[in-house]
């Protein structure tokens, strides 16, 4: 029987109570499919840190690159100064692991509430590929007489060919394997970003001309989220770097339900990878069983597609669905109708 | 009789129609309220540059600095490359004029559709202070080895102490000035961007002291664009950099019914303001009659505003009202029930 080893990093606030509903689905999907997963929980997060004094074990990168995925909760804690374990944990890993995609799907599913006036599932449905490794999540940058009249604050978005190109081609491919409308977008800024953005079209139109099949499709993150709102349906793959990537996500996560089942991955196709449900951690839920399982179930098929195992990827998909049609009130966190445990047992019972 | 002096540019595709209908409106109630615009047409744009092969005449700025306000239709050509007017005058405008707010008020009007489900002109109701001469803006970078394999492209976002105070302290005048729900929220990303927000945030803390009837909040630009999707209600004055301005003040623009109604002013409060519908040069509809001159009609009235015209401007904004609750059926261009030239037609009656 084929084992995975997964490191399973639940993290602070309601991250545990996540993972332990999306593990019960993983596990029940893998004995359908007849594949296992050999779990491992490291305890890292706000508590480790407040009580080690360091963010992480100086041989934690050196760990995981033993497993064949990471399974995370939420990272935040109510005591650490904001910054600190999103810095020291979440973007070490996908530095150091050069996780050097993170991938958003953005897809309304059937009885799902959205924001947004008149669409439904057919307009909701694309893909946001992000740049995970550069732009201004670089960490570059410095200050000028700092704290005096004159100071000067500078940040530094840094953008090199390998890391574009790589990132534009595994769009290019994302759009041909996932057969959508056969487009991809980038979402940039070519009239003001005139460096950063120049070399990003260049690669863009390079690496393109190779898939003739696909459309090319450009637009400025202005608009960009303009017609996210308006016009959903008229994206397919968009690519895009760090920093707009972190903002049209959590646009899209919006779009198709909230927080409750938004679920993202950070790949390194030729390293370990990490597979999160995109809400933090949400510390004034905890414990009280009542917050929504979903996305960290979805995080978790995402991270089994990604190991290979497409069949159960598209059975806890399927069985999503059907929760989220058939049973919950809202996705909303005290508002589903529905426990933390329940919500992770219906779905299992549709697998 | 009080007369101002208002450098016109109509600019490209649809502006002259806009402005058109615009300086109607403007003259009409100038005419109620006892005084007068002195307007001189400036040709620049597309056309102009074109003919001449140079963007702005040398002496362009010299010129706009005798006027007391400039009024500006919109800037784009389909036979110019993307990027040249746009830097060439309006980034070049705010920037040599010392425009350092960028003003953009999101206001759903009673009859206006807007995308978001659930939510009336009791919700859509807030000010995004941008600042507009620093940032991702001020065009620093340059390239490596560009064009090989391991070229880099370098993007830098350069923040001062006084261009930060500056507008900061202008949010939180124009919030008790507004006298709104009194809060004032810095949109920033201080977790990852950790130079350039971390002044932000010193002077947002800072300058904040001085304001003690009002409160202060902190989000992250991602959260931002979250909430401004699920919960407008909650903002009153949003401050934020040149870059994140840019994308939330265009999310905004639908929240409020698109660009047919959205407006701003790049303001210089010490010196020359120029005021702008957001919306493009929409070319395709050059001429015909059917573009929205809402948005330069709701410019126009900023502009009053800031000359310091409040009973004018408050009149122009009661007549879009009227014509919006009562008259259109759209405000998309072609799909309104009236022409370009009626619309402006039924706000002066309004008057
Ligand atoms: C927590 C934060 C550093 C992170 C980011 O900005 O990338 C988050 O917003 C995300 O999108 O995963
Ligand atoms: C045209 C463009 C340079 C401009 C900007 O990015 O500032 C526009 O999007 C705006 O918001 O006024």
């Amino acid at each position: 029987q084929k084992t995975y080893k997964i490191a399973v990093i639940p993290g602070d606030g309601t991250g545990p109570e996540q993972v332990r509903e999306g593990l019960k689905v993983l596990h029940a999907a893998a004995g359908k499919e007849g594949f296992a997963l050999e779990t491992t929980v490291l305890d890292w997060g706000g508590e480790y840190y407040l009580r080690t004094g360091e963010v992480l074990p100086p041989d934690a990168v050196e760990q995981l690159k033993r497993y064949d995925a990471i399974y995370l909760g939420a990272i935040g804690h109510p005591e650490v100064r904001p910054g600190i374990l999103e810095k020291g944990i979440l973007l070490r890993l996908r530095f150091e692991l050069d996780q050097y995609i993170n991938l958003r799907p953005v897809k309304l599913y059937p009885g799902v509430e959205t924001p947004i006036a008149g669409k439904g599932p057919e307009d909701i449905d694309f893909v946001v590929v992000r740049e995970n490794t550069e732009g201004l999540y670089a960490g570059s940058g410095g200050f000028l007489k700092r704290g005096t009249p004159d100071e000067v604050a500078i940040q530094t978005s840094i953008n090199t060919r390998k890391g574009v190109e790589r990132c534009v081609r595994f769009a290019f491919e994302y759009c041909r394997k996932r057969g959508g409308r056969r487009k991809v977008t980038l979402c940039g800024k070519t009239n003001v970003l005139t460096f950063a953005f120049d070399l990003w079209e260049r690669v863009f139109n390079e690496v393109g001309e190779e898939y003739p099949d696909i459309e090319r499709d450009y637009a400025h993150v202005d608009a960009i989220c303009m017609w996210m709102v308006k016009n959903p349906e008229w994206f397919d793959v968009i690519v895009t770097d760090n920093m707009f990537g972190d903002i049209i996500t959590d646009l899209g996560a919006m779009l198709q339900g909230g927080m409750g089942i938004a679920a993202g991955g950070n790949l390194n196709p030729e390293g370990v990878s990490m597979f999160e449900p995109i809400g933090g951690s949400a510390p004034k839920y905890t414990g009280k069983n009542v917050i929504n399982p979903l996305a960290a179930v979805c995080a978790g098929a995402m991270m089994l597609e990604q190991l290979g195992e497409t069949g159960a990827a598209a059975r806890i998909e399927e069985a999503v669905k059907k929760v989220c049609a058939g049973h919950l009130k809202s996705l909303a966190a005290g508002r589903m109708g529905y426990g933390t445990d329940e919500v992770g047992d219906l779905v299992v019972s549709h697998l």
